[in-house]
């Protein structure tokens, strides 16, 4: 059974999709525009599909020894762009601070577009043996990328919402795991939570996350154009940001002297998961009479509209 | 029993309180420093008070009627100086941005410093009639108020975590009554998941929110200087904002042409609870030996220290 609000739409999801996605979320409460271009209001309907997949993963990481916390929003300059590929990769959406009240601020300073480099200089830290590794850190937050690009609700916003994991490992073994350990559960909240088919696999290099040594993505489908779309992406970083800030460990099975100069790179990964679910989640489940949800995520299981008077 | 880790605090309570408070933040795990002058990294021990916290509020509202939603992290310039007395409560905080890439911005943006005047514009558009009120919304989010003065963990820090409520009634008694209801629960939360006594009151003229009609607070106390501390704070704001921003419906007792003209100025709440209340409970609890934990908030009930080898 499902939850449908049976709202009036003017136009045909076959005929024009892109309208048809804007009367739906809008019409079916969902979203609503901001004077600020490529921001929206989440309204409470797609907050509760948001605040259910949260509940769903975060208990499932949970049970993977992943704990949560919170980094700063601001990224100083100088941090932000201490690895090269990835900045580069993320340098022209960034959205820079550069007065509190009337002051100038002696440095600008940037919001997150993602929180590599916030987090990496305290794995550097924090990370002083193997004891201290794996280190499984994931955080529930915004982010903000100022891209000037044609905004869409769900799919391409300034700023979005989604989780964050950050892990560190002693060995490569050890993080692919992970890696696919997280790309399977990003496939469950799809298919299990949201009723949508995804296909599991790895970018191109062309396409890997910037900074990264490999990425897997779940992608899933636009109705009407049929065209593919990434869905959450797991990304295994390898040693490279390790190098950069310098997050290593003595090797544990290290025997002479020798050896225990021998300090290890530890292998990264991280992973992240959007409200972009929202927006797949409803281009694959509305009609022509307007927004359908799927029973596991929807506040309200039937609308009866009564008609006339 | 209580939840304790044992950690060497080179400094007495009594003799020296903010060095022991940084002391038994860092060497209890709950928190780091950050590159970025008030802003610090909520590690998973407090960030796990936080999220219970949430929880237990979270549920608490919802039964009254509360429903989550998100509006944006940014304010347009014009829209945040709508209300006069308001934005001179916060003008002198504001972190603007100004750079998107390397593009000015035609117009500096904001970052919320509180969302009044991010969210009502909306409310006026939503509420048409009397038969949308009362409008309960409630978002988990941080804000920003970029201080000069000396930032202390968690009591004053330039980002914050917090929820913070919104409410919209058709008349005062019902906004009062609600003010109340929620003022009940901060000292709740205080008392019966924080373990840390505190006192409801009123704020004076001079100490009431700005723009608002009257403060309502929970106040604790800070052991060693044994000065009061805001613990949480429910505002009913009057129709000061709802005449600013135009909210208001047709008087529903309304029988004759000329009585239907009349329009109703809603009246409106707000209120927030932030991370204060760990810097709070930690104040209370802690002692020469370092962190204590109230058992409901605590991940590992009890750490067994084994010393010497």
């Amino acid at each position: 059974m499902e939850g449908a609000a049976l709202i009036g739409i003017d136009v045909s999801k076959d005929v024009d999709f892109p309208e048809w996605y804007q009367q739906v979320l809008l019409k079916g409460d969902m979203l609503d525009y901001y004077d600020i271009s490529g921001c929206y209001i989440l309204k409470p309907a797609s907050q509760f599909v948001w605040d259910e997949v949260r509940a769903w993963f975060d208990s499932r990481i949970k049970k993977m020894g992943v704990k949560n916390c919170s980094f700063p929003l601001f990224v100083s300059e100088d941090v932000l762009k201490r690895e090269q590929s990835h900045i580069d990769g993320f340098a022209a959406e960034v959205a820079w601070v550069t007065h509190g009240g009337s002051t100038k601020l002696e440095k600008k300073i940037a919001i997150r577009p993602t929180s590599e480099t916030v987090m990496y200089p305290y794995y550097a830290k924090w990370i002083q043996s193997h004891r201290d590794l794996p280190l499984k850190l994931n955080q529930w937050n915004s982010v903000v990328r100022w891209e000037f690009k044609h905004p869409q609700p769900f799919l391409r916003t300034r700023e979005f919402h989604w989780q964050e994991g950050h892990t560190a490992h002693l060995t490569e073994q050890d993080a692919g795991k992970e890696v696919l350990e997280i790309l399977d559960l990003y496939a469950r909240v799809y298919e299990e939570l949201l009723a949508v088919p995804v296909m599991k696999g790895r970018k191109t290099d062309k396409e890997r996350f910037a900074g990264g040594l490999y990425t897997t993505t779940v992608e899933g489908y636009i109705p009407a154009t049929g065209r593919g779309i990434q869905g959450g992406t797991s990304h295994c970083l390898g040693q490279n940001f390790s190098k950069m800030f310098g997050i290593s460990v003595q090797d544990p099975n290290a025997k002479t002297e020798e050896e225990k100069k021998n300090q290890l790179l530890v292998w990264q990964n991280s992973w992240g998961l959007s409200t972009r679910v929202i927006g797949v989640m409803v281009m694959i489940h509305g009609d022509d009479r307007g927004l359908v949800l799927p029973p596991r995520v929807v506040e309200t299981q039937v609308v009866i509209v009564p008609v006339g008077v």
